[in-house]
């Protein structure tokens, strides 16, 4: 039988799973916002019924199978909890936790609990993301010895910006690097198969000084400047990591949320021993394949184009652009058939909760890193 | 009430509809396919139930508000009639019918039940397209002076190519200008806010002769060159047409099957007499400004950065790409929103009947413009 | 023994000759501008000495062997004939005369004298141009189908511009295509190695009244708007013009000069039964190969990768920029290589006065074709 | 009187060298190559003579001003060294020395010597890297506080690539840092106005074993795998550069010669607290100005549209593309015009030996700091 899926969370992410489950048929059987105000607000707006009233409402309800935890980031770690013990399979926003003892916990407890975990990392799930992977695999650019890139928005340029990520008791110590690194890290990992062994970072909160509003701001939403106050910042405006995956490959990563005209661009490199690889959120249906001895290329999003293993991420013919949205229909699509499939054994696509402890790590590693300004070994992970 | 919808037509294009209805929570009663037998596959993988067996069947259904015929264009008048007469609403994939004097019927039709009819010229719905039209009309370029561009694929480039749209019979005496030409002068006169006033055309059917497969093909899919019989064709790979718009602006499109590389690239500029608009639907997420004494512009699709009256087309942030199939998000929420709303007095935002008859009209001028080679007129359109 | 050069004409375009003979290591005699006061200046700027007094001077100078036309359009036949009679080579700037019956007669006496004339299509010399005519000449795309693109230009967007070219007398009856439309026509048939067949076209005077200053204005540069008189324009600011080449080719090229932000802009796409290329001479070190069943290609302008009959027109190496400079240089290496080898029996490479009355008659039978609304052929020519 | 030139070193960028003085009209009194037997092909094939049989003619010829030193890196010490005791001023190609002892004693000797230097860092010369300079010093994107980039070729990815640059006693001990590394690192701290203040650094040599060919090998041609030995290689195909400048910006660099399809691209993207500024080398036309709270901008290479100061560094109108050869036009012109003016009080506006020595600092600290693993402050430089 197919799973059912109740949504906590109903800001801007928590309306592109909603959308997402309701275009894989998933059915929804509620919804539940920050408040009963909003929740019903939410609720109504995106058309879901029975709002809940509480996360213990959902948690007993049997007819819910997953939830998917669309909530800031400190909430992660007690729901996620009390929704395992309660039998929930949960599908949890990045950053999993505020820490990787956390993290560890939560790997161990849906262990125990035998419900599976997901991360939302769900730019992995851009069609030619995957192809890049498949590439990869299968030797299209040799063996990978370069990694860089850059995950750039300007949202919080101005110091009149805010977000309850500017908060570390909401989001977190770091905020660019947990944020958007992630991400990041988790996509040029995944892709080339290689996991950081050491690394070094620099960090800088750049607007030292801010302006919070006194009522609550959406992500991506401007502020009025009138009611606001001061407060000190602590959490990073920019990171730049450089580091060295397992099998020597070099790297460097660099994210920002204060370079103007860049709204949400992820953009990473991979040069191989034998060719290269290159590609752009904000262009996402374009993957570029450098190559020295020949014309370079340009591999459309196009089924008829991918490898037989990632033609079925594609979901629409070449030259029809899809975006972020869709990401989260493939990502889930992973998900519940793996759930439907209900063997626990089977190796999983998916992002899971050791892809999100594995960040918490690295965040760790890389928030050292920037205090001691040295090298960090990720040594043993 | 919320009306409730059926969906006519289970390929390519409908499963895109049945999506975007989900993602506005309207709830599909069913959906008919090309046969019994591909009707229960195409509802099954969809999860849509109960599958109809027959258009009668829908057009009987009481709890159907609205259909969707996503069926080959020969279908159209006969479905489009049958369903207005049983007292449904109508979305009718493009081209609305085979002629002119189709269309005109269906607008009558239309009129006298008191039903309304929309035609799916979706990609007036991008965001960036909506936001064109905006800074059109308050004036951010002047004065529309020339209007250029293209719509290119390469699906049909070779012989062993084949779709039903080849067969006149099936899709009309036009293939390429009806298929995606009427989408590229539905969008720039929609744009512009002018209607064309005459025009001369250029039609070639670049390959002569090809290979029809003897079993069922989908739009977009490659066939088995095995099992295929030689059939000469009449309709057209290739059309250019020089245009001129009322208000004498002047205009050249070009439109394609056969054109390597371009998967589904629409392209206009709209140059004005104090700037231009260039746009592309293969990068959908980016309208470029042309200026003079300035530098030009890129607009991203960002609700911060549009104008007022189009922001709520964008979904998502800026930096976040939106692609083809939230057009058809966007195009269902104008017009179940006028649905909705119930009242027929009020101007429609969404391409209408008479849109899909006014494309019907340019077909024919068009395909005789090119049979006489001579400028032909508009006149009284 | 190496030719030795004059230019007359020390404008924009002068300039750019003197640069390009220096580059090459031709001496160049002298210069001769538009007056005595005009032609001290330039030649001073320039650190050209002796500087002539008139045409007849260098016309009766013997150690001039060449003579560089850069004057306006109305002198070009009366130079070239003069010059021819005095035994010079003549290399002139486009369009080569005023009409096809001078240019016939300039082809005739060049010809009589045993003179060598060539006509400054400088774009053919942008490296991946030659590439593109190779390519094609492979048959690396197919068989060409079609041809499109466009040349768009912004200075004479407002009422307020002004140049020579705006005045019949001093420019010829067409303007924009003679002066950019004759750039890409030439391209194109050159690239192709087709012929234009039969045309159909149509002209815009879209600014119908200006504002000439007083004074004298250098092409490009911006006017005095207060010391200007009103003019009645009648040359063209906009072309469109549907084609058909030897072969039946199908195309369709657009010119502007009122075209917002596209300052020159020329872009072709070449459609072929097995690819397409593309090219934009504001990006001009990338060629775009589409391909179908393949990613497409970026070829850069890197001699390693470039055909071993063209890699030499490339003098830098790969990611080592050239641009619009470079290709006077290429065009006078060709030109002054067939000189020195003194054989004219040879094949010419470079544009010739043939190219150049080619194109006059490609220029009248477009003016005739938009006079009379109708389909032109090219019969015979 | 117009200073007269010398050229030392006659292959790829001597050539470049050669040609941008003939631009400017600048009297070439002779070339000099590695042997008499290619300074008899390369003087023959760029037209230049009398070619000199060795440094010390050219030191003794009264009639030379300037020599441009197109050599090898390990020459440049003992080759300026020798021109300026002999009174000549020195245009040396970059790296300027070894090391930074070396680079310091030709700042003191040309200071003794009352002559005066200039390093080839050519790109700053780029049209649109002046106007990037230009609109900082201006506040145009208010005050700097983000440096990222990267320059990345691909001329060195095979172990059978050679060059005398891979061999530390010719090229020194660092490669990519020192060839193109300089290059950036110039080019941002000039734009910014900036120094570097520290930084971290991570240095890698990819490929430790290359086969070198027997015979001599051109800067960017590739080598007979036949005739080859193997050679350990210790100088560094890869860099990545944290660092700090003052005022508090924080950047990252990225530089490779193994980035298959990447022929020489520079790259840089400047986050400022109003705006951003980003460009890079192969599209060097255009520079992309980044908006928070408008659309970002594509300002071209245009002088209509540049600033006052620096619209004399773009030669030719928008749209017509400039190049790599059009910087060493640009950089000699200012170089030469300062010669002319001939006092030495003046600000120089040309890279000079103090620039020279300021990167071969840098390249100390970058070397030392990827060996320690840790930050190297930069401190009292």
């Amino acid at each position: 039988m197919k799973p059912k899926a109740a949504v906590v969370g109903l800001g801007f992410v928590g309306r592109a799973h909603v959308e997402a489950l309701r275009r894989l048929g998933v059915i929804i059987c509620g919804g539940l916002g920050s408040s009963p105000g909003s929740t019903a607000v939410a609720c109504g707006a995106l058309g879901l019924a029975p709002a809940y009233a509480s996360l213990e409402e959902i948690a007993s309800d049997a007819s819910v199978d997953v939830v998917h935890l669309c909530t800031p980031n400190f909430l992660h770690f007690q729901q996620t909890s009390q929704l395992l013990r309660a039998g929930k399979h949960v599908l949890c926003e990045k950053p999993l936790t505020l820490d990787s003892r956390e993290s560890e916990l939560l790997v161990s407890l849906a262990k125990d609990t035998q419900r599976v975990g997901a991360v939302a990392y769900n730019l992995r799930y851009y069609p030619l993301c995957q192809e890049a992977r498949a590439l990869i695999e299968k030797g299209a650019i040799g063996r990978p010895i370069l990694v860089h890139g850059s995950f750039l928005q300007d949202w919080l340029l101005y110091e009149s910006d805010w977000n309850w990520r500017l908060d570390p008791k909401l989001g977190g110590s770091l905020r660019v690097v947990s944020d958007i690194g992630t991400h990041w890290l988790d996509l040029v990992t995944w892709v080339t198969g290689c996991k950081v062994a050491e690394l070094c970072a620099d960090l800088a909160t750049v607007i030292p000084m801010r302006q919070r509003p006194r009522g609550r701001v959406e992500t991506f939403q401007k502020t009025d400047p009138g009611n606001a106050e001061p407060v000190a910042i602590t959490t990073d405006d920019y990171a730049s990591v450089l580091f060295r995956l397992e099998g020597d490959v070099r790297g460097v990563m660099t994210v920002s949320q204060v370079s103007a005209g860049r709204k949400a661009r992820l953009w990473f490199e991979i040069d191989g021993s034998e060719g290269s690889l290159a590609w752009n959120s904000e262009e996402p249906n374009t993957l570029w394949i450098g190559r020295r001895n020949a014309p370079s290329q340009e591999l459309p999003k196009d089924p008829e184009l991918m490898s037989e293993a990632t033609r079925r991420y594609a979901a629409y013919p070449g030259g029809h652009p899809e975006g972020y949205p869709d990401t989260f229909v493939q990502l889930f699509r992973d998900f519940y058939g793996y759930l439907e499939a209900g063997d626990w054994q089977e190796p999983r696509s998916f992002p899971t909760f050791a892809t999100g402890h594995e960040q918490m790590v690295l965040c760790e590693a890389i928030e050292r890193s920037a205090q001691e300004r040295a090298w960090i070994s990720l040594g043993g992970e």
